[in-house]
């Protein structure tokens, strides 16, 4: 394609010039190049291609970057980015020192407020209506595009509930897809789906209800149409709302057709969808699989189990349990709150619940997790996907803050397994009647063992495994960070160097820290998290306590924000990589 | 009053031998217990008079405890708890090692989920009754009484959503009484008010569309006429909902007038209501009204400062602000989550935001803190009321975790003052274009000093005071426990013993701890907060990090969950009260 508008659209302003009459090309054009560089370079697709229309319809009707745009979740704002002066960046999208996956406000003044997690651009663009109220700035428009599944979370709830009582200029688009990663669920849904068919309540709606004047629903992907009653909501005061309906993956047949797998595809041909598979029988499972399908296993021996997952069945897996025990496990949709009090309430009758959950969006239940769970004792087991540096999704996805906020709970076990085998024997071991809340944080990706199926073993609580006896330096390492260690450790070839695979974060093997304590001249600890209050933080406590001398060296995620990249670089950006950890044992060994 | 019934009332199947017609005179007995218990013990009062009906027909039509009640919040739950066999403890109510003003598991099978937090009780219960489903115990209720501040919280709205679409036989109560600690705000209360003043949508309402059976609204105080629906209710299968309308502080006459004041009055007569006042006025403030009162004076000059609060404008004393600038102060209801999301849209148009969370309720916002406000380094000033310990509230209120779990953010300055001087000049400092966003904790309670009006200075960023020099041990304290401290040296009288006023967990003043590193022997940190992952533990990394060999003792909240208990004693059980810290200081001096 030649993209012929879209090579000479680098803003809002030039997209303007193009006729209404043609914006149907444009919207041709934008979808074929989110296609042609989504297709090699990777991303999220479905979303962006659903939204293509509803994207040029926005920065048509409204005067943006002075009316303020803000896109929940974010990921569907590709056309938004190559529409908005990144075009020629986009093939950078998503890769270290390039644009980011998500609107972010340091990359542009058209992205008014940074997104990744879902359900905060209500609340956001209120807070933007009602400074521009406060400011004397009336004529400004300010407009969240928030998704069906998004809208069902209860912040988004908070900030409609807010809105309503407000005089705030305010656009609430609801871009209803009927899906989020995957099918949305819910009675709202439910009820949002009858709108969609042409179900009208008479006299009110869930949304009058709430003082939203409301429009709809109006098809998305007409983009004159979309113009239409853009122009005459613009005439309307406070808050307003317009029910869009668009298709998930809209313009390439095989993304409209299953578009759990396309809402981020990998590569693909650009003509066909066709995906761009390799073998993978040769590698090792993903470690969400390992989960999902070690939870089946145990729920078949173990009636007691239940599974839940806050909208993620298939990002987690748990789909594998939702298939084999319909009955017994759940998708809530994006509600983590509700997800973990719901685990707890189900634990208060005998259930040992694994609540799976990103670590980075377990922030969102952080009060329920000390509230609910800790503090009532209940076994609900936390099974923290993406934990640690997750690679491309950045700065909001990365699952590094869990082990300093979950370690100050009492009561929580933490570990962190190393393995596949290590992290089916800690889920074995979870659903032994521990009567205690426990987290387990595995990465994101691929596993490191050819035979998963190992047969369970308990795991003792708190215990290390010594993987290298040495006398003079010693490596305390958890999860993942293990074959960095182990890696490093082979590359210097010193015997003195000895390592452990601590296992747990909490509680910490006590025996092995005396012992360690005692024996060598320095200790260096080691995590895929921020290094701020983590596991060596917990080491330093201990060491503390009994006054342990011995020279000490935390590594760990730096005091900010890592940005998008693959795991290899931010690795090294964060000073985990082999070759750091390398340098700073021979650098040590020098110093002793 | 004689308590010819009550005094026979050990449980809801004592409840039950009385007939019908006499549950009003039972009625009538337990308001007057209440009334007569917390006019001299003190607690919640308004609430739980409130519910005196509905409590008796709830244990009386339903088969507690096998049907499981849930109590959202708790702090209504006096009668409850009177009711299930506390009579005659209920004078310990709040006090160390008496009865929790909140159920609690452990104290009772009738006490099915532990409360505190708003919101909680729709999740818990839906879980439970998922989980009698899945025993295939189906004649079982589950029952969750909610407020009409409670339900507006987005927590509430994912439960509502969810248990829409299951067959979980689940009865919502609302308990709508306009009113939760202040009058209840929001869209979805205005839609509730025509609900109470008999505006009858004709085909749906909100609750409706969320696929519940929408009973009510009906008066929570005619016992009869509550039976009788719940007769009714208890033949429907799947999830219903009763609109209750109560008073709140009903049957005390200036409670029902001042339901504000009325909520937890402190003592008064238990005849009249009338509040046993003493003289205050040569007392110190309290460190909220310094924050509400500070922000008034703030906002007068600085007219980009807002003030936000989650449904405490009493609570926060950001009424103040809200009577002044009515236009620039909001509260947003039970939403923590949209409240700091608020802010933060707020602060993209240049505004400094206020937002006052009580130290235990900013875990409700957990993610937003981090997502976006700190990763986009926006001025957002949380004011974090109720820092530390607070008391009779207990370990759902604690605000304990804040310094741990606010530390590992990047971005975020965390200050701890001392003293209303302190914390007029933080917030005076917070408005000056810091760029960043601030938490400033405080605890509970009044200051300690008498002329709290100084003028404003700007407060260096991270600098710590030196409150005493000394050349051996030295204490490195923050916030309130400065006291605590500062009186302990005093009894020591021992010219060795330094002692530095950190003010601020993050930045850390780094000039002092290299000079404290270099000149004492031992140093000694202490926080109210958990010592695991908090104040002390940032020493401890930085004593690490620059290989400082001298002892370290961290002081602070031990790493398990602290219960109720006025505030000397809960001190002493977490060992940072001055006769431990003497100890700890005198011990150090002797093992040097």
């Amino acid at each position: 394609m030649a993209y012929e508008y879209l090579n000479s659209i680098n803003s809002p302003e030039d997209l303007k010039k193009v006729p209404v009459a043609k914006l149907n090309e444009v919207a041709a054009e934008l979808r074929q190049f989110i296609i042609d560089i989504v297709a090699t370079k990777e991303g999220h697709l479905g979303a962006s291609l659903g939204v293509v229309e509803l994207t040029i319809a926005l920065h048509y009707a409204f005067n943006t970057p002075k009316d303020l745009l803000v896109w929940d979740v974010g990921h569907q704002a590709y056309g938004h980015k190559i529409l908005t002066g990144r075009r020629e960046n986009f093939h950078t999208n998503r890769r270290l020192n390039g644009i980011s996956g998500f609107p972010k406000r340091e990359e542009s003044e058209y992205d008014t407020f940074g997104v990744g997690h879902s359900s905060t651009a209500i609340s956001a663009a209120l807070g933007m209506a009602i400074a521009s109220n406060l400011k004397g700035e009336f004529g400004k428009h300010h407009i969240a595009v928030v998704g069906d599944a998004s809208i069902a979370s209860g912040m988004a709830f908070e900030g409609l509930n807010h809105a309503g009582v407000t005089k705030a200029n305010l656009l609430v688009v609801l871009n209803d897809n009927a899906i989020g990663i995957d099918p949305s669920v819910g009675a709202l849904k439910q009820y949002l789906t009858k709108a969609r068919v042409g179900y009208k309540p008479k006299q009110s709606n869930i949304i009058e209800a709430l003082n939203f004047k409301y429009f709809g629903p109006v098809d998305g992907h007409d983009i004159a149409g979309l113009l239409e009653v853009f122009e005459q909501m613009k005439q309307i005061e406070g808050p307003k709302f317009l029910h869009v309906i668009t298709t998930k993956g809209k313009g390439l047949k095989k993304a409209e057709e299953d578009q759990v797998k396309y809402h981020a595809p990998g590569k693909f041909k650009p003509d066909t969808g066709e995906l761009l598979t390799y073998d993978t029988s040769r590698l090792p499972l993903k470690y969400q699989d390992i989960f999902g399908l070690t939870l089946v296993e145990l729920a078949k021996k173990n009636e007691k189990i239940i599974g839940i997952t806050p909208a993620m069945p298939t990002g987690s897996s748990l789909k594998f349990m939702m298939q084999a025990f319909p009955e017994r496990a759940f998708d809530v949709g994006i509600a983590e709150q509700h997800a973990v009090t719901l685990s707890a309430g189900m634990a208060t009758q005998g259930f040992v619940v694994f609540c799976a959950i990103y670590s980075t969006f377990l922030q969102r239940a952080y009060d329920q997790v000390i509230h609910d769970v800790a503090l009532q004792k209940l076994p609900v087991v936390f099974c923290l996907d993406r934990a640690g540096l997750v690679g491309e999704d950045g700065a909001t996805h990365h699952g590094v803050f869990d082990i300093a906020y979950l370690r100050c709970i009492p009561n929580i076990i933490i570990a962190t397994p190393s393995n596949e085998t290590e992290l089916r024997n800690l889920l074995y071991t979870a659903q032994l009647d521990l009567k205690l809340p426990m987290a387990i944080r595995y990465p994101r990706g691929r596993g490191v063992q050819k035979n998963w199926e190992s047969p369970f073993e308990e795991v003792r609580i708190g215990k290390a495994t010594c993987l290298k006896q040495g006398d003079s330096i010693v490596v305390l390492s958890i999860g993942n960070m293990v074959h960095n260690v182990s890696k490093a450790i082979e590359r210097i070839k010193d015997e003195a160097i000895g390592h452990y695979d601590m296992r747990f974060v909490k509680p910490l093997d006590k025996e092995v820290l005396h012992l360690v304590f005692k024996k060598y001249k320095a200790v260096i600890t080691i995590e895929d998290g921020v290094v701020t209050g983590g596991f060596g933080s917990a080491v330093l406590e201990f060491a503390t306590k009994h006054d342990y001398k011995v020279k000490i060296r935390n590594l760990g995620l730096p005091d900010e924000f890592i940005e998008h990249g693959n795991i290899d670089e931010l690795q090294e950006i964060a000073k985990i990589n082999v070759e750091y950890i390398e340098e700073e044992i021979v650098s040590l060994l020098q110093n002793l």
